[in-house]
């Protein structure tokens, strides 16, 4: 895959253009590096295709979607030395979605990675978090003019439990090199 | 499907026999109700060939997989009168899995749900606890004399955070019921 593709089809993750952060791209799925990732590798899979619900993916994209997720999930576990994985959707607002675009997270674990941040369950409250960061840093993104409606802040209350200190927006330089870094080690990748 | 089917080719989640509790049957996948349901329409999605982890299906397995997922998923979010839809695989003992077989977690959600419960992430939460229940009282079960090996008790103690106090494990009749009931929904909902 090389960035003249990507240029030629532009990547949106909801409304927001997200280009330089895909490091992988099928014909109906791509994956995308995290702007706050809850721990080293967490990454996010998209269908291409602006649709807010697993319920509004054709059947070809929802096997697209998975098969990436698989091989995907495979590459971060073994580039971040990791033993096991989080898979996990919030398909509509009712379940935490923040951005109305299907999108599963995927998170490499380790044994007593967060141990220090409350245990092996501590991930899903760092994932609601993040959902609400996601949304309201791309939403201050919007704000500052790239492109999309700017929000009044409402819906940045809905995930108030989590904020993890020491977690910040990653500048989009480090997510564009981590981006070049799993592309290459998806390559690396057997087909299957 | 038939009964008949399902007896002919008994169905395992891990080492545990669940044939009655099963309500969809594909070639390579199956939905089975719950034993602590989190909330009503908590199912699981398994593949029928007990392997841990997801990187251990086939591509082909992986697609029907998730269509099933999505198909389920449609039906339950519709039976439940839900609005939205958790979907979470603990993939690997480090990310809180249980029973060392491929589930995907579907969990029909409406507004406000949880709200007594400590509010929408509260489903994470609640999740561990009901993969702790799962194996704990399913080892149970075996202890009983059905079938695998017993456990000391060892990994009961994985799970502590949660007791939700208005969660009892149901009866197998309850379960074999509802299995009943969501076979002849499933058989309601359009193929794709």
């Amino acid at each position: 895959m090389s960035t003249a593709i990507l240029k030629a089809s532009p990547i949106h993750f909801g409304p927001f253009p997200v280009t330089t952060q895909v490091f992988h791209l099928t014909r109906y799925s791509y994956a995308l590096v995290n702007l706050k990732p809850i721990l080293p590798g967490h990454v996010l899979i998209s269908p291409r295709r602006v649709v807010p619900r697993v319920a509004d993916l054709t059947p070809t994209e929802t096997s697209d979607l998975f098969l990436t997720v698989r091989r995907v999930a495979r590459m971060v576990e073994r580039v971040y030395g990791a033993s096991s994985l989080n898979i996990a959707i919030q398909d509509g607002v009712d379940a935490g979605q923040s951005v109305p675009h299907v999108h599963a997270h995927v998170i490499p674990r380790r044994a007593r990675d967060l141990e220090a941040r409350g245990g092996v369950d501590a991930v899903y409250e760092l994932l609601e978090g993040e959902e609400g960061d996601l949304n309201r840093i791309l939403e201050g993104r919007v704000e500052k003019g790239e492109e999309g409606e700017g929000e009044n802040g409402e819906r940045r209350r809905k995930f108030p439990k989590v904020d993890d200190e020491d977690r910040h927006p990653r500048s989009l330089e480090e997510m564009e090199a981590e981006a070049r870094f799993l592309m290459g080690e998806m390559a690396k990748e057997k087909e299957e």
